[in-house]
């Protein structure tokens, strides 16, 4: 059967929006609002192994302020994130980086999630073949607070790779922090860690006793499954299709299915729990770059760098770590690979990940 | 230790029903009523990555007017169908055909359902080791509600392959319906689609722009992978060896463990959104053919002809399509591989379902 | 970078505690309490496809005087020994044993565990490398009712393994029962199983119908996978890096990554349901070995010796029996697979565990 004779066949399909589909200030309502549950937070454990006493324990939760068990912050992004793959990033050559991510309202079990997209940047590449565009994605619950927040940018095929079409519109680029700043995190309202218990969230390290420089080796590593990476990415409803099919894959440069980069930020994440178990909220994601990719087999291990340690605006009982957790695959991490002088990566480097953390403080 | 030395253990773990032991009219209460959960739902979605709004979203659903959000159809044929393996088809030899299923009842998170079978034909093979066993099962909830029914039929080993009893039965073959009758379809009283949201459907598609005839190429493929099919295959309680030993699959024609057929629905359902967003609920499923088998390291693709669009009694602001949703392993649909003129199926074609779905149409 | 370069790295991450860390009478708290939920449960029965009614219907639980569907017994037995793997067995040479494991307030979705462990006994071992440490271990709900306790004892590393300390300390070798007595079974108050439905459940027999030296070969097989042994071992928080690291695996004796034995308790109990439908929990642990190591791919069967058939005090309508289940990979259990008179399992042989179930009475 030709193509013609099912001339309809075409129009059903979505097919991703290509770079000349896109205009700046242009506002995307993105698909399938999803109410978070306990269900899907238990996943997310059984993923990850994922040990932060808030995100396990609505017992913990309720006793520092929240309503009750927040789902872990990263869970919150990947499915915000994901809705936004359809219409932004099904037709991307490369996702090249993120910023100004800022997590706002805390999610429960029962909160209903959506998303939308704004265009704050176009820049049509010179070979005319592609562009960039920039994104301002928002997750809002069903009471309309924001949930999480950033911008991302990705390298978007052109329909018309001729480069035939009237010529590139001026670029636009959104010009983006490097680093969002305190004045800038979301800190719940009733957040009172007067009663928060070090016991139970497994460590004593506390905000004054990290220090910009340091450097922690997070020990454990773990082996991703193809199964796992993708019940992790199909559960955020991510359908970028060089996570899936290996069809397609064989029949591409990588010859793998291709690990979905935000599972590595989750499974370094959950390794950073062996030295950093206080740092119980994710307030902002400043920056990150997956900088190889990842396949089934790899067995992956974290370190983190503190870069700075931060007081928090009215607040003497938090403080804020921004951190850079590197994430390195089939590699101990005793001697902490990282990129060299020059600012090139070893190939064992899957990931360097620039965000803030909130910590509780030692009363004073 | 021989057998007789543990004359009781014969009779304490179930073999199944042979054919010898059905009988018209016989009534089979199913083992192991289950409270299902937003948990099942949450796996479900890592499972096939559905994104049906009315099934992710509590907001979306009560919106059109269910109670909560709906459990997806499928997830609860294949728990009914499930309860059903150990008495009806433990010692099959094949599957052969399902009709005239048709979903009641919504089922919510919370909701408990168990499952009986009545035999409604049976029919000794001519080689007398073996006879077709056609049954009618019923999923209730825990207010004896009808959840779905469906007929399936199944070919049976005999306890006694010799040939040697006293001779066949005569035949019962029912009659079943090629296709459900939209006045058998069941649609909840409350449903109501005056508020039924497009952009969050996911697709500006509604029940007038598809025509018989036309088809759809779904476009992505998902890999299958032996946890997941064995995960989704243990949800269901389906207790069919052939999905989960491998010793068992070594000593076997195939050498492999074979993948559950409904998990191919499910995966071909999930891939129908692409073209089919607005299809919020099966109303039926008519018949369906698994043609070949599915292993893990396959790849899944899936396609869609429109067989029929109907209206609803009593419904104008909701139409039915007819479908027949075509899955193919490791090969591309843009030629939609199908059938030949003599009804032979290629090798890649593993699923051909005739179903039923909702859709809301156009206000007038 | 060296070591001296980043000397806070070490004091922040976990080690683990070494013999040397352990002294009698210790009282350690473990982290990370947890709000057990519906979806642990629901990712349980997809991950051993367990079909004991009472753990899958509301209904049938709240028939017999359960407040709801309580989870899988050993859900909570993983769940609470996961919390003690990073403070006791981190640097574990082999684990022992364990002994007086005791169920006791039934565990419901929405309970928070948390977990402590009292040191009970200390032996060094005469090569002064490493010692024995016995703890015994107890899960709290969030009314600090006790939900399991168990004895366990592991083989950990000295910190110092030169043997060039001041000397062992006097062993203390605690005396642990053979098994648990009925008299300390516990059984809820409100039980009362008048109206369970054997229809349901799945099976006729009920704990007259078992007797001491009867044998039950459960019949049915179970493959496992990598992903699945990884998520369970990740949904119970036990971190032990033999089961998650590959690259660690393959610098070792075995080279592959090394399933919980846990996994394979609840791989045999689920097979254990054909035969044994209507033990309806497990009351105790009495014992239990894992006589070989199963990794990703083997299958596994199971056999069920009835040990003993005991009254419970106080119940008529209740019986418990003493069983011996024993797990085996990738061979038939039609010839029950067993140790040899010298006490000598075969290479098929991964576990041999003693317990005790509970199981209703034929009415008077």
């Amino acid at each position: 059967m030709t193509a013609d004779a099912t001339p309809k066949s075409k129009s059903k399909t979505n097919p991703g929006n290509f770079f000349e589909d896109f205009f700046l200030d242009q506002e995307i309502v993105h698909a399938t609002p999803r109410t978070v549950t306990e269900g899907d937070q238990s996943l997310y454990v059984a993923l990850y192994g994922s040990r932060f006493a808030m995100h396990c324990s609505a017992e913990f939760a309720i006793d520092v302020g929240f309503e009750d068990m927040p789902l872990d912050d990263l869970l919150v992004f990947h499915m915000v994130f994901g809705k936004s793959v359809p219409d932004i990033s099904l037709n991307a050559v490369a996702n090249l980086g993120y910023a100004e991510c800022v997590f706002g309202a805390p999610v429960y079990a029962g909160d209903t999630l959506r998303a939308t997209s704004r265009v704050i940047g176009l820049k049509e590449n010179s070979n005319r073949k592609s562009g960039i565009v920039w994104v301002r994605t928002t997750g809002f619950n069903q009471d309309d607070e924001t949930v999480v927040e950033f911008v991302r940018w990705v390298m978007v095929r052109k329909r018309d790779a001729s480069g035939a079409d009237d010529g590139p519109e001026p670029a636009t680029v959104p010009s983006l922090a490097d680093v969002v700043p305190t004045a800038d995190l979301i800190i719940p309202d009733d957040l009172d860690v007067d009663d928060y218990d070090i016991e139970l969230a497994g460590q004593d390290d506390l905000w004054e006793d990290y220090h910009a420089g340091e450097r922690i080796d997070h020990g454990s590593g773990m082996t991703v499954e193809e199964a796992e990476h993708q019940m992790a990415t199909r559960m955020y409803q991510n359908t970028a299709r060089v996570h899936f099919d290996q069809v397609l894959a064989s029949a591409g440069p990588m010859g793998r299915r291709l690990v979905y980069g935000g599972h590595i930020i989750s499974m370094a994440r959950a390794l950073s729990f062996n030295g950093l178990a206080n740092a119980f909220r994710i307030a902002a994601i400043n920056g990150g770059a997956h900088t190889n990719p990842v396949f089934a087999g790899d067995t992956i291990r974290a370190w983190t760098e503190v870069l700075d340690r931060m007081e928090v605006p009215d607040r003497s009982d938090i403080g804020a770590l921004r951190l850079r957790t590197v994430a390195v695959k089939n590699e101990d991490c005793a001697d902490f690979p990282d990129k060299d002088e020059s600012g090139v990566y070893p190939k064992s480097v899957v990931l360097d990940l620039d965000y803030t953390v909130l910590m509780p403080r030692r009363a004073a």
